[in-house]
């Protein structure tokens, strides 16, 4: 059936659990880490490549995808899935983060925010009914609703004020949303640092009977710890027979935190940012390949890691991309990051299935 | 037999031959055209989808790769072809036409070329015997003679000065090549648009008895038909049991008239150049992507091509990912770019073998 989770798997050690998720472009084995593809494309990756880095649901970003190349050129394409030549799950999200992010352009009242485009200036009055039309054309799985996200210096009214606006827009967006069968809209609890908040905007959210929850407002510049407490308050509070997503999220020990309390599902820009200046995550450390040290080292990225990148090619070629300006050199490492994370979540599952989650990944947790 | 080349058909119409050149590395069917990897990387594109664009022989730089990463640091990773994980042919050129395109940096003697780095100023003494030294250091399976390639604007004295220089500094890279068993050292006609003064560089290079030739000094900034003449004039000169190479020449039509006259091999960095600048080659044809006419065309750039990028995506997607200045439009179309070339040059060899050269491809002749 369609957009249902199945739970595989509980740890019984943690609330870290292993499940499918139903798409109408296939199934999505959770945990699993979700790469980014803001303008319809993970950033110098084919699909083919993200294919072999065992992608299965990967992310568009609404917000980019409107100013550029417009939602009408992706529905004449017949969704973004045919548009981009990727034919598994796709995410979109609202635009809401980064509508909100635009600091100095936009306008923000009860019905939306109204910015100038930075493309060509004119107005765009994003609304939940807005955000939800464009989704609806761009055809994703999974669909987001337009949300309002303080940033982490915002004081404790404003975020009560954005936890009172995501409900009361969440229900216009449930109005505006023409494709419910083809098209799972999870909504996204709000509430900022504090417990209370986080607790009010998930069950007036869980009331919706959405098929899947997303925790937002996190990482936006947080100390670590808090994004831990908020997590670990929050996630219990949404239903189990839903998937969960913690979005924005996508270093190793905040995923692991994240799955022991009953996470599904991440995304991150991070694995092709760094491949874009040159550097790799390699067990979930970074390391800079331009540095002098990987001049003459003829060993593997990561001689445990099965990507392509790894398989085929030294640290000291890699280097010699990255000093060299060559594009792919930030190909490589995006494709070895992207894989990196993927890989990480994967084993998490196949842990959590064998019940060894705390055993092989607990260090993670202290 | 290394280094062979056994002729499979002789067109009944023109000089055209297809053939098969075998290197330590595996073997070249010829007519071919060979993608060029500059700097140990044909740009953008992974030894995977080279393979998939059927690329033979790959074309690496002596000069670019001297000056970044170091023949030292290629020789300690086991040659170019571990370096850059391609395990196909590779021919590596002399460094020659570089460093003679240096204008304001150099000093040039009967022992060499003198100049400055352009990565880090130090004066760089490029000789026969370097050039020899640094590519048997690099390890491809056809090296390149050290040559004089003068300008389209030399006077006649210079090119002949040019030659008789060719022909010494070849003498020396004989003397100085330390593995002709497992790399094959091709000589270089010069003579400018003279035909005596080719004559007299074939006459004075053949003596040598070398695995094979190239026309050099060609597509340096004269006219097209000043190409013909050049080719039509010197290829036949060249022994029949060699193989044959037109370096830098990659049009549709110049590849077809040098194909008719003899020529086997080809190289060019039009494709990957045309494609970072968001441009594809379609049947010979150079089309903008980024042109407004291919917003909303959803057909595949080349219906008739069977490349990756043919295979999975539209011009509407190509035209957003130029827009949007996006890796993976650059990407996709030198892939493109370099599968519509080999593969020209693919269906020419099958059109000698069927004996219907002149009747497939003769427009290209007139
Ligand atoms: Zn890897
Ligand atoms: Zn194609």
């Amino acid at each position: 059936m369609v957009f249902q989770y199945s739970l595989i798997a509980s740890c019984t050690k943690t609330r870290a659990r292993a499940g499918v998720f139903s798409t109408p472009h296939g199934e999505v084995e959770t945990p699993r880490f979700m790469p980014v593809g803001t303008v319809g494309t993970v950033k110098g990756i084919t699909p083919a490549q993200l294919q072999s880095a065992h992608a299965q649901m990967i992310l568009g970003n609404t917000y980019h995808l409107h100013i550029q190349p417009g939602e009408e050129i992706i529905e004449k394409a017949g969704g973004l899935h045919n548009f981009m030549g990727w034919q598994q799950p796709i995410l979109t999200d609202s635009g809401g983060f980064q509508v909100f992010s635009l600091a100095d352009l936009r306008q923000i009242t009860d019905d939306g925010v109204k910015f100038r485009s930075p493309k060509d200036g004119r107005i765009i009055n994003m609304t939940p009914e807005n955000s939800i039309r464009i989704q609806n054309s761009l055809g994703a799985d999974v669909i987001m609703a337009f949300d309002e996200c303080p940033p982490a210096t915002a004081t404790k009214e404003e975020v009560v004020k954005a936890v009172k606006r995501t409900t009361a827009w969440l229900e216009r967006c449930i109005s505006a949303h023409k494709k419910p069968e083809q098209q799972a809209l999870f909504g996204i609890v709000q509430g900022g640092i504090y417990p209370e908040l986080r607790t009010q905007s998930a069950k007036e959210l869980i009331e919706f009977n959405l098929p899947g929850y997303a925790i937002g407002g996190v990482s936006v510049g947080e100390k670590p710890e808090l994004i831990h407490q908020i997590v670990q308050w929050t996630t219990p509070l949404l239903p189990s027979n839903k998937p969960r997503y913690l979005m924005g999220v996508g270093s190793y020990k905040e995923m692991v935190v994240a799955i022991a309390s009953g996470i599904d599902l991440f995304d991150c820009v991070i694995p092709t940012r760094l491949g874009r200046h040159g550097a790799a995550l390699v067990q979930g450390e970074r390391i800079n390949l331009k540095n002098a040290q990987y001049k003459e080292d003829f060993t593997p990225l990561d001689p445990e890691c099965d990507c392509y990148t790894c398989k085929n090619f030294t640290r000291a070629y890699l280097n010699h991309l990255i000093r060299a300006k060559e594009m792919l050199g930030y190909i490589l490492l995006s494709l070895h990051n992207i894989y990196e994370l993927i890989n990480f979540t994967r084993k998490i599952r196949q842990a959590i299935i064998n019940d060894s989650f705390v055993e092989e990944f607990g260090h993670y947790l202290n």
